[in-house]
């Protein structure tokens, strides 16, 4: 098992610092009632940042013990955790940037159920944006700046020693440029483009430097936040996750990852496929180290052979130049203030970009739904981005969300049906993410959570 | 006619820049329905900074034309006036303070009317009290601070020139001794003590001094805020104005002034005498030049034939001597400290106040309402300063606030009916306020708003 | 006798923190050994705030018992101080300003003795100018800036009350915008304009505000800084005290005064009628109530007909319009901002401005100097103005200076000769200076501490 | 040949902001003077940030065509650079920790210059400990802190990837218990522990971090400091250098090393066996990974057998576990926070460490000086280790130094002499260091620069 330590309790930080009697009592309520879970669950994930596995079901087994309260103060309240991992402390001290993660983590489980659920019309497009905006907004994510600069970068966790070096080269020239990064904050791609990026940061004593993460309760113990990550943000779901990701983003890079980058990937294609978001200026670029050439090869061809060339052009693949991806990057920075200042658009939020419905819509992986999926080219593309964003969507969930293993334990694999076309180019891309070992982290085979019906 | 600038376009500041689409929407119906006169009065209050005059009336019509719009703009909002006071700007910027202030107004009155009206309870002490915490939050007024050192300074607008020099003398020993000082924000004793405060802080080199000003819509456009005042709140009505004073205040100094200051005294002797209460050091000091002693031996009568000898225990009248006054303060400050250090109290606000029912209703000053109060002493002192604390309102209202001054104008003055002894004291007390030209700034002879029935 | 604080020891301020052990030494030898005594009278100034009289002599009595030692400390230094007067103190402790004033004093009296004295060639201009800019750049007063913004202000210690507040008026206006104020630091037009100031910034919310004081050790007895200084400088003497002036200068601004006054205008007219300087922007505004008008009257023909026409050009006189007067000095900034861009100066230091060796060697008051001074018109008027910058300056000597006050005990005034116009209007002008009690503070009547021959 | 940039024009940073026109003067006259060579030496080792070898005159072979010139302009100075490496540059812009500490080199190079050599008594142990101590100062490097956490890491340059990867979590764990990392500047064990601390330090918050760089010219080249490097000090020579490490520590951590690390440990026992200095707590730990545990042992016994069991008291060996080396420091700085607190000493310099003036004369590294060395044990310890230091300093000279390259070349290796014991001793851990490929970088056999006579 696991070092543990006993019982601690924390103070808060910033926002939760000055807290009148009501909220006192509302925190104390949500707290025990139905939120205690996810609170407890995303506590955890914080909390474990010595953690060497993805899979949520056996994390949370391990840590059954686990357990956080809110205890009630005349001046405000106070986190009281039993048995917490004993790796987020030192010599006794909880790491500062862990607390203030685990209070990010309380403050917008809090915020997301009391100010969010019944006050946004989250059936409708611009209610779904406007409260992504206030979750980011409360969670002290949108800074007004003076220029762009924030890379959004994507990838695995689950990805090779070389790959890792290289998403640590990436984040280094990127913050060598001043940029700032954002990821799932995860491990993997999400974490060495951070740690590449304190450095550089430091040698360009940059000292204000952000390191943004966005998670959601359904991942978020699979790829827990390294605490480099100093602004944490939880958001209600994926969607609304995928969704903050392309409004805060002034740039994406996407590193080699499995089937949650191809998601991120679909979901972005899809957006920009969108005729009301031609012309906007959203730099994509893929990345990673000359090794991972085929990887960069496979997803090339499954976009055109399913989306179609027109999708292709959205991105850009640049293998092995660091350096060269950082300046693609801060070269389109001046493409997309240029084109924010003179349609006064704010730097801070991406209010322009058009999301079609399909994408917001928060997707249950469940064995009904994903063999309901359309997956055939006798759709337009845009459609079909929908499914299949949906489709690989799916798939994390039954890799690593707790909801999706039991799912796939209980009923086996999901079953996925399509034209001859698309489901061969899926075969391919997953046959090869499963030989990549880009599914899971585990060492051990890779028992597959889908079946491709043709 | 005062000078005016046509039409000026204001960008708004702090806590207004990131809003969402939702929030400019919304600001700008509640800007254009219900609250656009609140809004507009409230703005011109804090524009009209070389205002000469306290009679509300006036002002508004000698600037009918001053108007306040909400344009919407793709990143947030900006304000539009039209015809504003000429002095609000230095070549042709507006000042930076008034900036400030006028987007307080702003922030303070859509978050009453969007996230206060119907989300409190307002009907019970508790709602009432959380409500007027959330105010002062949301103004960013309530600060963790390591010492008490908020010394809330009452007393009048219309005093004279030897009282004026005293207050801000008053204001530079306690500004000497690092306090903060707040205020009602309008001139005479709301004004003296920052602008002494300021002096000393520049020479304690206190960089982050505050100059905090509590108006209500009501009674700002008559106390219109000095530019000094850097944090500036408007809370909802006078008796939640009176309210947020007790429970920021580490100690209190009461200057001269009229009706208005006697129903703060009146609100806090009331508040004091409650026995949940005693024992809680909150110091409370009566200070004026030699010159006033006259004044203060009057005030201290009043007090003891209505409220009885037990209530004089709860102030200490010091005359002449500013030094020593804020000596007082500096050395209370070391009991309120342990105090509420020792009960784990907050320093920012003073929860464990208890505040009766019947000093948080607001009182509406009709003939009505003041013919119907009970100012006689057959009832136990707390309840006699409840309704000698709405008399002062009503007079307040019927000297300087519109609905007052105009339904004096239909009906006549308010009649005060009560047993001999109070009624005498009344007499005197409000007599003497007359002769000393304390009841209004006007150079007119005084016409009573108030008639005493014995 | 003034109250007194026995015996206080306090610790250093800023630049005098980090001491090596032989500058501690050297510190402990030079403020035991012949600084002493300069030591001893600065810090004396500077504590004896509360001060109502200019009689460096008399100051200096009262306070014989005055005494401040330096004690060595194994991480530095302390100062003790036996019988300091009782206005520095607060509450037995120290006013912020005052200690950092204090320690200001230590600073500059060693450098000047140890790194000043001996290693610039002060015979020399070059030499002169670069130890007046390395005192400067030593006491933290040069600062790289983005906007020039200091206004100089001078004007007499000795003026009425209207002028007082009107100096506050104008400071006020300047402040309104974001000039910085530097003075000689003494009482009236030196104290007048920062007090103004610093209610304008913390209007303006302008937080870092700088109140430059520049003072020398004989006349800072009688012209005691405010503490609201928050940058004081000790230059070694009057001359490159004034060379520090126009060096930090953007604008300077003249308020009524005595004869140090006409000191310093003869002084900066004196270089600006140099040709090298000419079409160099350095914007002068002569300024005071209406009711001052007379006064202005009489330096404008002074100056006219001892240095003639050309010298009135360099010059403005604005009378009774303190906004009119900062707008002015608010445009010129941009003229001096475009005229240093093109050249490439410093915004800090006026290095390009051509001071004659004339204006830079010492001048010392002896009944021997000052007749043998040349006020007549048979030279150039740039002569006549180093002469007559001479003459006022001996007079300031003879009437609150140590020195000059004894020499004119023991020898009677001083004789001062030349042709008839020019003695007629020195007469005419130091007659009205006496009139209008422009000499000393005191309220006794002025006994000339001179005689013009003719 | 490596890229190079053709020619750049930079403008300085902080200390050389604010220049007088004798200062610009005497900058240009230096740089182009006596003191250009070192200037250039020391501004190429600061540009040179990609180099992998640690051959000086290779080095400077290499870069023969690279020159630093000092630009006088009206306002100040710019230093141009002809042919700098292009590692120094992100696209065109010099990376701005490289040039602060660019300008650092040059404010260091002149003031030791001009303010050292000469105006303290270098012949004498005080006047040499004040130089010492103004050089640091003038850097800035001296700080009021609140708490003692300056962990001084010695160690190799040329050191193996598990040993490298070691120092990082050492310098991690220091991080993370809020400690600054002070070493020579260099790469290997000098770079390792400043990356982990940045990353350790942005996890816990702590943004104003110091990693010290501490280097003199004759090293400099060879050990090209890293741009993490925020506070960079070039002392006058190798004996002050060492000084200043012992001087600034609150606790050192030795990684292994080669002879310089050798050389710096014997300096360290040599003056911690000095009678003065006991009691004085300076916490030592000898630590590397588990696989460098006989490297440990062999400097073990070598301290053991020439200078006694007395001095093995005065270290500690850890292996293997960062966190427990972290604790030990982390520990030992309550007993130098005590001990200095109670001695009332400063924190930011150790006066009361007593070197003995054998330790600061300067070595000079020729072959007479190296075969007069006294290698027996017929001294006491302290004398012995006063040669020993000597020693493995020429050495260091030989190995990489361009002075002692030469000799070397020229005359073949140092002889050494000595008892039969000590040589032996020094035969036994020099022959380890070879072994193990810790005297140099280069990939060829190493030809040893010195040879032992018994």
């Amino acid at each position: 098992m696991n070092p543990r330590v006993k019982t601690v309790q924390v103070m808060p930080e910033r926002s939760l610092e000055l807290l009148s009697q009501q909220e006192v009592d509302l925190l104390r309520r949500r707290g025990e009632g139905g939120q205690h879970e996810i609170l407890r669950r995303c506590a955890l994930a914080v909390l474990n940042v010595g953690s060497r596995t993805d899979d949520t079901r056996a994390i949370l087994e391990q840590y059954a013990d686990f357990d956080v309260g809110i205890l009630q103060q005349d001046r405000g309240i106070k986190l009281e955790l039993t048995n917490p991992p004993a790796d987020a402390f030192v010599d006794g001290q909880m790491i500062r940037g862990i607390r203030e993660q685990l209070f990010a983590v309380l403050r917008d489980v809090v915020y997301i159920d009391s100010e969010v659920t019944g006050h946004f019309d989250l059936d409708s497009i611009d209610g779904t944006t406007n409260a992504v905006f206030h979750v980011l907004r409360n969670a002290d994510v949108l800074r007004l700046q003076s220029e762009p600069n924030v890379a959004v970068c994507w990838g695995g966790h689950a990805i090779n020693r070389r790959e890792y070096e290289y998403t640590k080269d990436v984040g280094y020239q990127l913050g060598l440029r001043a940029m700032d990064v954002c990821t799932g904050c995860g491990s993997g791609a999400m974490k060495g483009p951070m740690k590449g990026a304190t450095i550089a940061h430091a040698k360009q004593r940059v000292r204000d430097g952000r390191y943004i993460g966005i998670s959601e309760p359904g991942i978020i113990a699979a790829e827990s936040p390294n605490p480099i990550v100093n602004e944490l943000v939880i958001m209600p779901d994926m969607e609304k996750r995928l969704e903050a990701f392309v409004r805060v983003a002034h740039a994406l890079v996407i590193f080699p990852g499995g089937v949650g980058t191809a998601e991120e990937l679909l979901f972005l294609l899809g957006i920009m496929m969108k005729p009301e978001n031609a012309g906007m200026p959203l730099p994509l670029i893929l990345t990673g180290p000359e090794s991972s050439a085929d990887y960069f090869r496979s997803i090339d061809r499954f976009v055109t052979e399913t989306l179609g060339e027109e999708a292709r052009r959205l991105y850009r693949i640049e293998l092995g130049d660091p350096a060269a991806v950082a300046r693609l990057v801060s070269e389109a920075m001046l493409e997309v203030r240029e084109f924010r200042h003179s349609h006064k658009d704010a730097f801070y939020f991406n209010w322009r970009l058009q999301i079609d419905r399909d994408f917001q819509v928060p997707f249950e992986a469940t064995h009904e739904n994903m063999s309901a999926l359309q997956l055939h080219r006798e759709q337009n593309p845009h459609d079909l981005a929908v499914h299949l964003r949906r489709a690989f969507s799916g798939m994390v969930a039954g890799n690593v969300k707790e909801d999706g293993i039991r799912a796939i334990e209980n009923h086996g694999p999901f079953e996925l049906q399509g034209d001859r076309q698309v489901v061969e180019q899926l075969d391919q891309l997953l046959g090869g993410f499963v030989a990549q070992r880009r599914m899971r982290l585990s060492t051990e085979t890779y028992e597959p959570c889908y079946r491709l019906l043709r």
